[in-house]
């Protein structure tokens, strides 16, 4: 059996219950770092906060190894209780579907524990998640590549009413390509872009596009450490949100639509002055 | 403090292990009747699989209960700590913004703690979640009221190329009219939307409205049970499902926008037959 399992957002507390008796019952136990471990106490010196809650020991996958040796960790599957442990939920910002297809080719059952993902958690600053569109990303900006395809989408739910997550970009283990150039494989630290990058962006693509799909006036709300006890949540408008210091990863930013009472009186409960 | 907590989607075992340390520090714990609580073991017997682990008495508090005495739940979390349970995730399909409002206005401490939603646990059949617009909501028609607002709201996305989450309609404690007549507060018995009702009632909206928004050819994945160890998923046209028997409450269906080769593979892992 494969167990894909959910950890949440916060820390290592934030698995559930039949999440727990799952990884404690797995014969081995992998964790993803495609996305951040950092509130989960994973570091270079290893994996203490999660290991000593499991009472076993935590292999580190990262997307290099779990693209390569799917199949070699598929194949334990086969024989013994192996747990795959992502960060959210299985098949929330970041999905497991490759995972779950290539294990059922094998013949491998697949149980999946799921938990609290960005996608569902920014429900918190009190808009409503039904009224959410499509979900854009932004990626870092370079000098020679700055797609813009979340403005045509940010703008089609503005158009509809609707509210847009945006999901900020992580860069993790990214090949350096100067090494790559000389055959070496050599990681760039990693990055995680904050609101305030997001937002510049934002602004930069509305004034080459200037179909007025958002302005410096509207409205958004800027996360930090979704779902974490210092979790940080601000309201206002972009203009207002690019001077905030949302402290450390990872950040998330909502695009606000039209809304309604309650969530108008939910926002203003995050609001640096009155929305 | 008032914390209010997630239970995520299937059983008793699906809380958090900072959710249970939550409750278990509560002077006092309340659990949401609003929605389903079928698979938590909560019966008119009593809350036994839920009070058993959390080793202390929980109160159900209806819809009535929480509007009539939100305060005075309220003041009991200026003093002391209390537990708020709400199946699901805290601001997922049912929101509890009005009583994070209440609380901030009485000056008591809020603290979130998330798990799993169906807004979040769809992904499991494999639709990407950045993909859906627009939830929707369908109702129960009555002869006399058969709202259709979910119509136009389904079209837009399609024509987005978005998928549609479809939250089916719940009925619990629901007053019967008959005796709201005569003075006396008996609540009908509670009734549950299945996938085949919805789906009845979106060919019969189309009918109507016949601005082809879908029909019975347009594909769609019907859920049941989500979340819990007997769920149920399958992928087929409208009127292929139309034949399905889902099973125990909730349900929940997704009419399929656009698909990647990843969304295909995987919803070919549910199919009735080849999609």
């Amino acid at each position: 059996m494969l167990y894909i399992i959910g950890l949440g957002l916060g820390d290592e507390k934030d698995i559930t219950l039949r999440g727990l008796e799952a990884v404690r019952s797995c014969h081995k136990v992998y964790v993803e770092a495609y996305t951040s471990l950092l509130s989960f106490g994973v570091s270079s010196d290893g994996l203490s906060k999660l290991e000593k809650l499991y009472g076993k020991a935590v292999t580190v996958a990262d997307r290099e190894m779990v693209e390569e040796k799917a199949d070699a960790i598929l194949s334990e599957a086969v024989e013994s209780d192996v747990g795959f442990l992502v960060v959210g939920d299985p098949f929330g910002a970041t999905t497991h579907t490759d995972l779950v297809i290539r294990a059922k080719k094998l013949g491998v059952q697949v149980q999946v524990i799921h938990n609290a993902s960005v996608m569902n958690a920014v429900g918190v600053c009190g808009l409503q998640l039904y009224r959410f569109g499509e979900t854009v990303s932004i990626p870092f900006f370079t000098e020679s590549w700055r797609p813009d395809s979340f403005y045509e989408k940010i703008q089609k739910n503005r158009q509809l009413g609707l509210h847009t997550l945006c999901l900020l970009d992580i860069q993790v283990k990214e090949p350096s390509l100067e090494h790559l150039c000389r055959g070496k494989k050599v990681y760039l630290p990693p990055r995680f872009m904050t609101v305030n990058t997001a937002l510049h962006q934002l602004l930069e693509v509305e004034q080459v596009r200037a179909e007025q799909a958002y302005s410096e006036e509207s409205k958004c709300v800027g996360i930090a450490r979704l779902g974490s006890v210092d979790q940080m949540v601000v309201a206002g408008s972009i203009k207002d949100l690019l001077g905030v210091d949302f402290g450390p990863p990872l950040h998330c930013l909502i695009i606000v639509g039209h809304t309604h009472d309650l969530e108008d009186e939910m926002l203003q409960l995050y609001a640096l002055r009155p929305l």
